[in-house]
Order: structure tokens, then C-alpha cells, then sequence
């Protein structure tokens, strides 16, 4: 298992973006708008994770409220596994709580997201790559 | 560059290590007590990084002021600089601020942290291996 990003939300992706090119030296940047989740999000590519800047695009996204309750900062981690499903049977048996169901996110990727309340108060995305080729 | 480590603030070192347990599939765990720092830390390895939990050891410890004021939950991440001491002075031209001159930590690495307002509420650790061998 490895991290496969770090979400920081953000009120301004592009003034954040200019914050973290002062500090980082960042192999390749990615822009992306997402409809479903009401994000723009700058994707920083590290050496060996990446570093996701999401800046809400409405009102309603859960980034704003994220935002209105908290401030900038640190929104999420993602994990990577292997065997998804598999891994999930086993947390939900050891009285894990997810947060909706496994389902198909961004890229073709299956994720769902660990409760909070489970992992010490950090929202933890798992997700899992779709097969390559 | 890569992220080293995220760091998590939790009241109890051994039972948080048993719901990441629960969940994550972790190659190694290291034990330490940093009494500079005044934590007792659980190193979760995982294939590229790693995932520490911080339990303060006293009341004066940095983090029991922060469980006090924002409960568990995500307290820094960690990036690792090849130069740390040109990665410092390019950040600081860029007028980014640092909590504290660079200075040595656990393991002989050279570390400092950038403030959260200069990097959108994320606190994040600079940090530099010493040469190998």
C-alpha cells in the first residue's frame, strides 16, 4: 500500500499553486475541473505521490463547507490498494465505518472513503487503480 | 522530491495503531519515544512513505495543544529537500516564512518547518537525510 495523494482544499487553486511552486520543485502539473465532485483541482506530481490543491467551484461543494467550518488546509488522504474489495470486507469486519459505498470515481478508479471517526479523525480515501492495458 | 512522512495527532498511540492496522496492510512498525519533542511515535511503513502517530507525553507537549484545539487529526506532512539549505533560501526569496531555523532532528536529519500561512494551513516539515554511509 502507498499514499497516492495528499488533498488540501483551497479557496484560490492558482494563488496556492504559486505558494507551492515557491517551496517544491514539482515534476509535471495537472488541471482538471470536476463536475461531479464541484472541484477544480491543480494536481502537483511529486517524485513518488502527488499533492492535490481542490478549490470548490459552488456553493454546494463539500469543499466550501469544508472551507467555511475550517479553513484552508489539509482535506484528505488517499491510499492506494490492491485488492480493494478484499481490503474493505476485512476493515468493515474489524468495525471500520466507511462513507458511502465502493464506487467508480475519477479516471476509472474504484474508491470510497473511511469515516473520520474510524482513523483518528482523518478522512482517508481508498482507492484502486483500474487494471493497466 | 517525495513526501517523507504524514503526521497524525492522536490521544492514544496504541489503540489508533490498531485501527490503521485494521485497515492498512503496513510493512513494518517502528516504536519511539522523542523526548525533545516530548511524543511517544508509532512509524507505520508503507511501501514509499510512511505514516507516523504522535501521542503527547506531556501537557506542555506541541501536540496536546493541538488535540486541545482541534481534536485528532492530520498535524503535519513531511517533504524531504535533495538541498535543503538552497530549497530554504529560494523559498525564503519567494517570501515564504519558517518556524525556526534549520536545525538538527532525530536521525541526524536536518529539518525545519514552513508556516502554515505560507503554505494554505498545511504546517510542513522541510527535511534532508544525512549523507549515507
Amino acid at each position: 500500500m502507498r499514499v497516492d495523494h495528499i488533498a488540501i482544499a483551497v479557496n484560490n487553486v492558482e494563488s496556492a499553486l504559486t505558494n507551492y511552486q515557491n517551496i517544491l520543485k514539482i515534476d509535471k502539473i495537472e488541471m482538471e475541473e470536476v463536475p461531479t465532485e464541484k472541484v477544480r483541482v491543480a494536481m502537483l506530481m511529486l517524485e513518488d505521490t502527488r499533492i492535490e490543491l481542490l478549490e470548490p467551484m459552488s456553493e454546494d461543494s463539500p469543499i466550501s463547507k469544508f472551507l467555511k467550518q475550517r479553513g484552508e488546509g489539509i482535506h484528505h488522504i488517499a491510499i492506494t490498494a490492491d485488492n480493494i474489495e478484499e481490503d474493505v470486507d476485512r476493515a468493515v469486519k474489524n468495525g471500520m465505518k466507511f462513507l458511502g459505498d465502493l464506487r467508480t470515481g475519477s479516471y476509472g478508479r474504484k474508491i470510497t472513503f473511511i469515516h473520520p471517526k474510524s482513523l483518528n479523525g482523518v478522512l482517508t480515501e481508498f482507492c484502486q487503480a483500474p487494471p493497466q492495458g
